[in-house]
């Protein structure tokens, strides 16, 4: 069986899944080459240069990756987890939340929210009685009764109504580093961690890589 | 008759009512001062300041109103618009987005978003990618298919959204540079301008300002 690192090289970080094992990296702290053969995507041309210094023979999985789609400009981090599910709805909850449906193994669209990180700088921009840490811990039932209340309702409520309104009875596949949190509002939901490297895995598989690689092994 | 003037000083504009006629001015460009009686309330200290050298007269209303309310910190511009209506929702569409819900004279509690120029600026801040202007002309119920209607829809859809969860059946009210724009979303909306001029007077009233004054005529 062939042994080799899959790597999504983000803005913020750099995330390696080897073997079950998920570990992540600053693109400014990273500096040591792997040895295994390597499958990366990227959305960060940056950090792509850096990281293609360290490891020139590492493999774009970009041009291999088969979604059904009429989606033009879709990220190529959200085409491998869409890769990942047949039907369902992928909700991405890092810098931004995207929110992606599958149906049968095709792709039928998706949305872009602020991630809550944005949300809280946005509020703080906006005016100075603004600029307070958000409360999330209040019950979604009530009206808010001060800021801090009235801006993590507002943030919170308004994106959980969008996905609800979106996922229907679909189930939900949470990832990102909010996604656990956010996973918590949704009955039939799973917070999955590695969905885009199972993505990548499927790719990899439908593709041969493994393949080629069992028969010259 | 008393001859009264009402400001109301915001952070980029002062709003002026009288008569029935609305207009506004830049903080920065506004030098003539007011022959009538001037009632004004203010979110913002500098405008004030600046504002009352013009004016030193102008007497402050924000002390006089009346509104049952357990809010903590409450700004005195959605508290003046709250004491305007008995019953409905109260939406704000400015730089941020207040929806405040009263019943039978009571102010239950709100809720605050980013504005629509708040959610675009945080778009562009998360990635060049993000950094386009939204789409905001598809169809409300189709899955949106590009980058622009993406950002567009998720953010429309998630506000409009709450404002329909909180609003039930009630009666909404819209004010606000943006106001008019999401009106059209809502069958039981009206769009009211002058609604914050409409709880200064109310309150002007009840406490006796325009009858003092019409005694001393």
């Amino acid at each position: 069986m062939m042994d080799y690192v899959l790597c999504d090289i983000g803005n913020s970080f750099l995330h390696f899944y080897h073997n079950g094992h998920i570990w992540q990296e600053k693109p400014e702290q990273y500096h040591k080459p792997i040895n295994q053969q390597i499958f990366y995507i990227s959305v960060s041309p940056t950090n792509l240069s850096h990281f293609l210094q360290i490891n020139p023979n590492a493999i774009d999985l970009a041009p291999y990756f088969e979604l059904e789609t009429e989606y033009v400009g879709l990220g190529i981090d959200r085409l491998a987890v869409c890769c990942a599910i047949e039907n369902g709805v992928i909700v991405d909850a890092g810098s931004a939340i995207t929110i992606d449906v599958m149906e049968n193994g095709k792709h039928l669209g998706g949305y872009i929210l602020p991630g809550f990180g944005s949300y809280i700088q946005a509020y703080s921009q906006i005016s100075p009685a603004l600029d307070v840490m958000p409360d999330l811990s209040m019950d979604l039932h009530l009206l808010p009764q001060n800021t801090k209340s009235a801006l993590g309702w507002g943030m919170l409520r308004s994106v959980v109504g969008l996905i609800s309104e979106v996922s229907a009875d679909k189930p939900i596949y949470f990832l990102g580093g909010d996604g656990k949190f956010l996973s918590r509002f949704f009955q039939n939901s799973l917070y999955h961690q590695a969905l885009l490297f199972v993505g990548m895995q499927k790719t990899l598989e439908k593709k041969g890589f493994l393949k080629e690689c069992r028969e010259s092994i």
